[in-house]
């Protein structure tokens, strides 16, 4: 028997609305690719996204396409996250840092019908042009005065396909299972593999994102996200901004730490979402320049693990609550955190870091489970480590047009990670699958020791990988990222080191170099690393 | 095209579960009907659920029946609320002040197979129980020791039932938009009609509940819902609160404002639900009593409109926010709120009590607009009026097991509310459509007057009616009951009132009463009134 509830379906475009009705002069700031910040509200993005909404019917885009973007954190890229699922297409945010082969092989793949292209990544397509087999045309994201030179064509100016249209629209209701969304996973194997989120997937995990068991967000909170839009829809911030109705700051292309200082001090924000690279930037900047932060609470940090050192820094150095948080882009991406809950900040400051380099809880939605290599069930004692599986209503069932459906068994999404969850809930990943160090049969954890080498005064970065080992099979070497003007050796970390792990656990050597390989979205490459390194001990 | 995101269904199940994974040592506090009061957890409510879904099994009771209770605010309540909606059944809370006529007819209609009911209604039952068609048995909510003596047969006892069962249970997944719960709202003319929840609706409900646009509740919330779980779900604080972590307090049966006070006190709540007449009945007894407010910060309050005079004295004499609630059965039931967000608490005291006495503003998932007798829309102005209409996924569709569709045109359901909304959605209900007073070929609203004479220090509550009159059509009348030991006549309140009001407003008489007539849920019932008074000016 059904209930008599009306059916009133979950649509992305609905959030926008909700905050033009309840918020609408709430602001949204944006440093534009043109240079300038350009100021907006809720309800100038509303009237633009319905302007936009009738640009891309009379380019005869239809419910079903796919059309991508390569662009920054804007007010337009955020227009366009509305208006192109509003009207049922799909929004696949293209990550400009892929290689080009890829770059040609997500688009063909998806079947684009046009591509929204940012000022600066206008080269990167003209190469690509030729081979690109579905594309009709690319419009540039901003005004005729800043049209590029170009070989792009057909070309299109955003500005002038905007300016004619009405600001009113009349926005389809339709299924909420609709694919509204498209991004390809960035694999270190294979070809990048595409997750296709749905109108309910978005808005159920907008909802979790704004709650208090993930981001926490309210009228009164100033969002800075410096995880891309093209890159698992920056967390989700675009949508779980204007549901929550707080002022959301879009740094563009201004990814470095003097950009980012100054947008955070003019703006006042005080949340700041990305990968803990991008807070060791803004520090590096700030040590260097001899600044303080001003407004910052809280920085929400996922997309790899938090390191300890960076924990302490950000509360003793800047009185900033480092806000752990777990995702993938499969998993909405946000599925945990340890928000800064009453308990949580009454906890001696040693037990409370110990908590901040976890993953936290599940938000309402999302259930974790841990599995042995036999598919069996492993305890959540906090001490049983197991492979991490998810369910929800905003995790992948299986990737875009892929028949390999290896990564979802029974119905989960296995995730790869290495974890342990305690009773209290409380997720630990202790390490990727494939980056465990296999040691006379027993397993090392890298994250523990990078978490602790971290701490070290003299180490900015660290990473540390298993290298092939004649008698055990693999051993741990570490690899280093020294202060500017600081200088340590190897045996000074192995002192640093002991007494805080198991002495087997010592890297047996350690390589300094001036940077570490990252992903485009800022993880650390240690199968690059494994390359370069895998053999010093062979 | 569909996204590729995994089907999960929104059950009400999971809310608790999450609570037992998140929040498991938080308390839920019950005033049992034995006398004593009863300490629980949400992981012992878990369990006794998981035990009580057994029990319901060994009753043969299956997916889709109706299963009854007739019970106050208690853990016990709480438990059919999870393990009868769990399994697949549907939760019928029969409310126990409707006349015996109007039980019989509901409990028949809905085809009850199972009416489970605390000790203080069984007597209610004895008469009933040889017309009660479908009724299989009766199932007492207490332990062996306190089993009554009574005719009801077959007769179980609770704890009994609950005693032997394994304290885990393999909750079935279904279809989210299967019914889950059943309410009647007891209308003042025809028979009961039945609101038939989904799950998905009271998930939904239950997220909007705990978010600050409705109630705002978190783990260090101490929640005390004076809104009977028998009518409306008592808001659905038994699915938001453990979504949200927070303190539970249920009352049992204890309305009065002796047994208010002891439990607020006791128990440290900070945030209470319900009709403004418990309010006027706390503020009574504080006042009688000479006592003051300890804990309490919030009152959320609905079901009938927010007297200006209550929110001033809640305010100024115990510094507790008034905050204004808007819903009803058929909208799950809250809609609108307005919370006391940073802005709101900034405005100059007048300023604020005059939102606070508005319906405030709708939450993401509910549309609301104003439509005239021709069914064309009004402009949302904060002028003109209307009646208010409502969509949403936690909006009735349709009564249950009733062809009448009158109240739902064209997918919206017609609140019978009369309504402005101004440019910022703020939504101010100036009178219920049927007590809306017409004088010369204009309304009256007779709320506004109502909230002014509320104010005057000797009147306790009051009611304005429109009555029949020779010339006008109707005039208004006020009924007014005085405080006690005060004392004040019909030109006393004329003269309060002139000013503040259009003079042609002003009621042509007032008739002193010792009580207003109520509903079973707290309204007054302006048709009795009007049945007793509206021939006093002919």
């Amino acid at each position: 028997m059904l209930g008599n509830m009306m059916d009133t379906q979950l649509l992305i475009i609905d959030l926008l609305r909700h905050a033009r009705n309840r918020h609408p002069s709430q602001e949204v700031v944006s440093q534009r690719l043109e240079g300038d910040i350009h100021r907006s509200t809720y309800a100038q993005i509303w009237q633009r996204s319905n302007q936009l909404a009738h640009a891309l019917h009379a380019l005869e885009i239809k419910s079903g396409d796919c059309v991508a973007t390569l662009a920054w954190n804007t007010h337009r890229h955020m227009e366009l996250y509305y208006a192109v699922s509003g009207i049922g297409a799909v929004l696949h945010t293209v990550n400009p840092r892929l290689f080009s082969e890829q770059l040609e092989y997500i688009i063909n793949h998806a079947e684009d019908q046009y591509v929204f292209v940012d000022l600066s990544f206008v080269e990167l397509l003209e190469p690509l042009q030729d081979k690109l087999t579905s594309v009709k045309g690319f419009i540039v994201m901003t005004d005729r005065a800043h049209m590029p030179e170009t070989s792009l064509a057909p070309l299109y100016c955003f500005e002038e396909l905007l300016a004619s249209q009405p600001t009113d629209y009349d926005w389809p209701r339709f299924d909420e299972n609709s694919a509204a969304a498209l991004c390809y996973t960035s694999g270190t194997t294979g070809n990048p593999k595409g997750v296709l989120y749905s109108h309910r997937a978005m808005v159920l995990h907008a909802q979790a994102t704004a709650s208090r068991e993930l981001l926490d967000l309210n009228p009164d909170t100033v969002l800075l996200p410096m995880v891309a839009m093209y890159h698992a829809g920056a967390w989700g911030a675009p949508y779980a901004a204007p549901l929550a109705g707080c002022k959301l700051v879009l740094p563009g292309a201004g990814m470095d730490g003097a950009s980012m200082s100054a947008l955070i001090n003019k703006e006042g924000v005080t949340v700041g979402l990305g990968v803990p690279t991008i807070w060791l930037t803004l520090h590096n900047y700030w040590a260097e320049q001899k600044l303080n932060n001003t407004t910052l609470q809280r920085v929400c940090v996922g997309g790899a693990a938090s390191p300890l050192g960076m924990v302490k820094l950000y509360q003793e150095r800047y009185g900033i609550y480092w806000q752990p948080i777990w995702g993938m882009t499969e998993t909405g991406p946000l599925a945990t955190s340890l928000p800064a809950t009453p308990d949580i900040m009454a906890l001696p400051l040693p037990e409370r870091y110990q908590l901040q380099i976890s993953a936290g809880r599940a938000a309402f939605g999302v259930e974790m489970a841990l599995f042995d290599a036999d598919d069996q069930r492993v305890c959540h004692d906090g001490e049983a480590t197991g492979e991490l599986r998810v369910r929800g209503p905003w995790i992948s069932s299986q990737y875009y047009r892929n028949e390999d459906l290896s990564a979802f068994p029974d119905g989960w999404l296995a995730t790869g990670d290495i974890a342990v969850i305690d009773p209290a809930g409380i997720l630990r990943v202790v390490d990727r699958k494939k980056d465990v160090i296999k040691s006379g049969g027993e397993w090392i954890s890298s994250l523990e020791i990078e978490n602790i080498v971290s701490q070290h005064p003299s180490v900015n970065e660290c990473s540390v990988i298993g290298a092939r080992h004649p008698k055990w099979d693999e051993r741990p070497v570490l690899v280093v990222v020294v202060n500017k003007g600081a200088s340590v050796s190897h045996q000074d970390i192995v002192g640093f080191l002991d007494g805080k792990i198991a002495r087997w656990w010592t890297p047996d050597q350690t390589i300094f170099v001036a940077e570490l390989p990252r992903t485009g979205t800022g993880k650390v490459l240690k199968n690059e690393l494994r390359e370069r390194y895998g053999n010093v001990l062979a």
